[in-house]
């Protein structure tokens, strides 16, 4: 069975007994035990430490793409949120990637860690290095939180459920095992240790809160499962274009 | 001819030599002049102080419709700003609205400003009072941010240069024509003084450099009376839903 967001799922669910929070919360983390790209072969092999420079620069010039998108993304949810009290809450992620007044926000640290890396400002923001298949898999993210309802967009973001344990892993190793990136440009990950938690803290909240039927249930499931594979499917482009 | 949004313009536009910087404003302006709502009979009727109590709550109360539309309009607005800088300056409408931590924001301005004219804050929320003419022309201008171009919906962002004459006339208007309303629930028009030019400062810049060929520059004119145009006909509704 296809399983994309919601869109085809058995038609037996509508009767289906609702799982309890408990047991839905279980299925979501069930979706990132088998689905994160912490376990796609790239990112595996990162953290082995074998990646050759070329790749770790492949990798941050495409995945600058993706960082790009997300307030983009997030400000389409904001528009279609029930009220102003979750818009309340939404808002802090734009602020987080866009930056303000006295933070420069996670595009520009992205960017940092591009240059820590040895790419030009230039070459990343011009986007010389994206490949079209990790074009494609974000402007699907960014479709899906425009096209599905407001709650499967939610549900979707909910990989950050599992990014603070790779992430805090990530800084180590590419501490440990990539000594040639200037650690100052390690700045991205160490903001999202905090901000991924406060962010999924809600919406975790709110997709448990508002799915309460077994078919609304697994449309979260579903959209949480399609977010790992757009994540995926930038490694496996990345893979492929950079495989050495 | 029809003169909406820059649907239906001349064809020989596209050829016609572009206005200079200063004729273009001039021609935003001209828009004012003409169309902005301050010349509506129910707001001459509102200055000149013979508003009946119901007349006013009920303006109040559909006006609610407005104010809560504003920031998912804001929202889909910034979804489509063409840079990180632009969302930055964008945002700021939204949390003007919204409110945060430290400002309780617009909407709830307004909510209190019902109060004070007699309504509660339920009937407000529930939009109760909201009549079917002011639903179509609010939800007109959130579809007219979702389908046009960003910079058409930047510049029907326009009328702001227009309100905070009309604005600090009111705030007098209301104080010494209208005693019975307490004057504590006037802060909304009190923010929007100082937060409206802010607002107009980056979008009238904004408008000023991206539209460069005359056609452009039409459609940013024909945006701008689209605007007055959802102003105007939410007066004609209330006007017709209270006579007295």
């Amino acid at each position: 069975m296809l399983n994309q967001g919601g869109i085809v799922r058995s038609t037996s669910q509508r009767n289906e007994k609702p799982w309890t929070r408990e047991e839905f919360r279980e299925q979501l983390i069930d979706v990132g035990r088998n689905s994160y790209h912490d376990k796609h072969p790239f990112h595996v092999a990162m953290h082995e430490g074998v990646l050759s420079k070329k790749q770790i620069k492949g990798w941050v010039a495409n995945r600058y793409y993706y960082q790009k998108c997300v307030p983009i993304k997030d400000a389409i949810i904001m528009s279609k949120l029930p009220s102003r009290e979750f818009r309340r809450e939404w808002i802090q992620r734009i602020i987080d990637h866009d930056g303000n007044q006295e933070e420069q926000g996670g595009i520009e640290a992205w960017v940092k860690l591009g240059e820590a890396v040895g790419l030009s400002r230039e070459e990343i923001l011009r986007e010389d290095h994206v490949v079209p298949a990790v074009r494609f898999s974000v402007d699907a993210y960014v479709t899906f939180a425009r096209e599905k309802p407001w709650i499967d967009a939610v549900a979707s973001s909910l990989t950050e459920l599992f990014s603070p344990i790779l992430i805090s892993e990530r800084i180590k190793i590419l501490e440990r095992l990539y000594p040639w990136i200037d650690s100052s440009g390690l700045g991205y990950f160490r903001n999202r240790l905090t901000q991924a938690p406060r962010d999924t803290d809600f919406a975790l909240k709110v997709v448990l809160d508002y799915c309460q039927t077994r078919e609304e249930q697994q449309r979260a499931v579903n959209a949480l499962q399609f977010k790992c594979d757009v994540l995926w499917a930038q490694l496996d482009a990345i893979e492929k274009a950079y495989p050495n």
